[in-house]
């Protein structure tokens, strides 16, 4: 049988500022990383929300733009050669005889580490769901909280849902080819750009949209993923269905913690609960540290991040390493790989 | 009556990175700080050991030389206009009935401050001391622990003790010098350079030197801080007494607490004891961070340090204005002043 997993000291989840600076604290304590991130680049929020925006308190730094502590962050963690699994997501982890967690993306990507640092800021990027019986069925099938082709619903009857410029946007672009639209919002006021509602308000005096107000979504009807229907409803309890192929929520997006609420970790509020100073959660091998890690006196600062991936990094080699005796070196007197 | 201190939120005793970095902190809390340190300029062992020598291990700085992230640090504070009182110590800590405390430092600057925040690393330095009785008294007037100007000693009966390099270098110097001139050392090898060990075997064999060996020190005679006789003894107890006007000790220097040690301040091997998350000592407003701090899975490192500093200054904001909610804001949001 071929050897079909990679294999590493520490997978680090998550390569935003803090899952970085683990790499280099983990390296000069010689244990390796392999890191996974949802987003396309390393950086997390720094790169993906305010990479041009000046950070001023990172120490040392009198200020410097969220891409330029990444650039800087990804540069010391070099020496340590780190790999990057980017652009997947973390879908399992699962514990083995021999004590190693294995970790399987959303690509397919398996490693067997020792430890888990989980570095995941508020968790990923994803849209606000709906909370509707039997959503998940119908997800990628019928229901799309994003439009990847507009051809994709020629003809169809499309259900649009939610108060915003995406749900005003869409349902602009979408009425010339869905064979029918509705929008459902609670409200008649829209938060989007006003000649976006004006028009809004045209096509549906025309009769190419038909607003559905104020009603709230309530239930899906339909077999095996195949929508047929969109229940809504009034505040009031007054319900009527949608005849309907496809329902698309636009309800913002939101960070998540996703697949890692599922792994049997002390939640608190969508964070992780760790011991001070290990940053150890309750499960062994687990660790966590930054945004999502909680502990009394918490503050959700990045320089805070740095010193809890110290600290993390020393209690997975004490972890790894039962027994052997660290022998502490400043590194201006060790100097780096 | 005059006003005859200064009044400040926070005194910060040490200007070290650590130190500096609280400032920073402090100021974007809005809290002021007045900084005391015993060396002539800020930075403390970054500036005074290794100015030159690059720190691998600042986050976001892959290599930074020890005065270049003091420059940086020094920066990032100077928008909170702190007041730096150098070249003094604090020698006196007071609680006020206003629950203030009052620094005093050996200069007689004295400031009012609602908490005091130590960031002394470890310690100032200082010499080793020989374990004499009565030394205090001789101290500044009969005994010497460094050499300002060597005409003070000309004519003078003089005991050199000790068996490395200043103690070697000093007795060479003052031989010719000195009416008469002891060096008091325990065994015939000194640790100094080779040339300069030779040179005073040539001045012991011309008479112009005494060697005392193997000899340890072991009590001073005198009165009113005026030293009359040195004595030493064999590791055997026998003991004899040398003539003197002054002793020269040449221990070495070390890092001490010095006054830190007398303000009633839980210690633990030279460090103060802080609570984990608040970085608070058992005294009521006084917070200790950076290497001179204690709590289980403490890390000396400077990056831990600034966390340190960041949480310490949110305390002592929770402990100045108790019950006033702080709008958490993140630096990019607010900036600075």
């Amino acid at each position: 049988m071929s050897k079909d997993y990679l294999t590493t000291d520490i997978v680090i989840v998550g390569a935003g500022p803090v899952g970085l600076f683990a790499i280099f604290e983990a390296g000069m304590l010689k244990l390796k990383c392999h890191v996974v991130d949802t987003l396309e680049n390393v950086g997390g929020q720094c790169t993906a929300m305010y990479p041009e925006k000046p950070i001023y308190d990172i120490p040392a730094h009198p200020a410097i733009e969220g891409q330029a502590l990444i650039d800087q962050l990804e540069k010391q963690a070099e020496p340590f050669k780190p790999v990057y699994h980017l652009n997947q997501q973390v879908v399992a982890l699962t514990r083995l005889q021999s004590k190693e967690w294995e970790v399987t993306t959303s690509t397919g990507t398996i490693i067997r580490a020792k430890a888990v640092l989980i570095a995941a800021g508020c968790g990923a990027f994803g849209p606000n769901r709906p909370p509707l019986e039997g959503l998940e069925q119908y997800e990628g099938k019928s229901v799309f909280y994003l439009v990847k082709r507009k051809e994709d619903f020629r003809g169809k009857k499309v259900v649009i849902a939610g108060g915003g410029d995406s749900a005003v946007d869409w349902a602009l672009s979408l009425a010339d080819i869905a064979e029918k639209l509705y929008v459902v919002h609670r409200r008649p006021k829209f938060r989007a750009a006003p000649e976006s509602c004006s028009q809004l308000d045209a096509l549906a005096a025309s009769g190419k949209v038909e607003m559905v107000i104020p009603y709230q979504l309530s239930g899906l009807e339909g077999v095996d993923g195949k929508l047929t229907g969109v229940e809504v409803a009034t505040l009031e309890g007054e319900k009527k269905v949608l005849e309907a192929d496809v329902l698309l929520p636009f309800f913002g997006l939101a960070m998540e913690l996703g697949p890692i609420a599922d792994w049997g970790l002390n939640l608190n509020k969508g964070h992780i609960d760790v011991e001070v100073g290990t940053l150890a959660t309750n499960q062994e091998g687990i660790y966590a540290i930054g945004d999502i890690a909680h502990y009394p006196h918490k503050l959700k600062l990045i320089l805070c991040g740095f010193s809890e991936a110290a600290q993390a990094a020393h209690a997975i080699h004490a972890y790894i390493h039962p027994g052997e005796v660290l022998h502490f070196e400043y590194s201006t007197t060790k100097g780096v790989p």
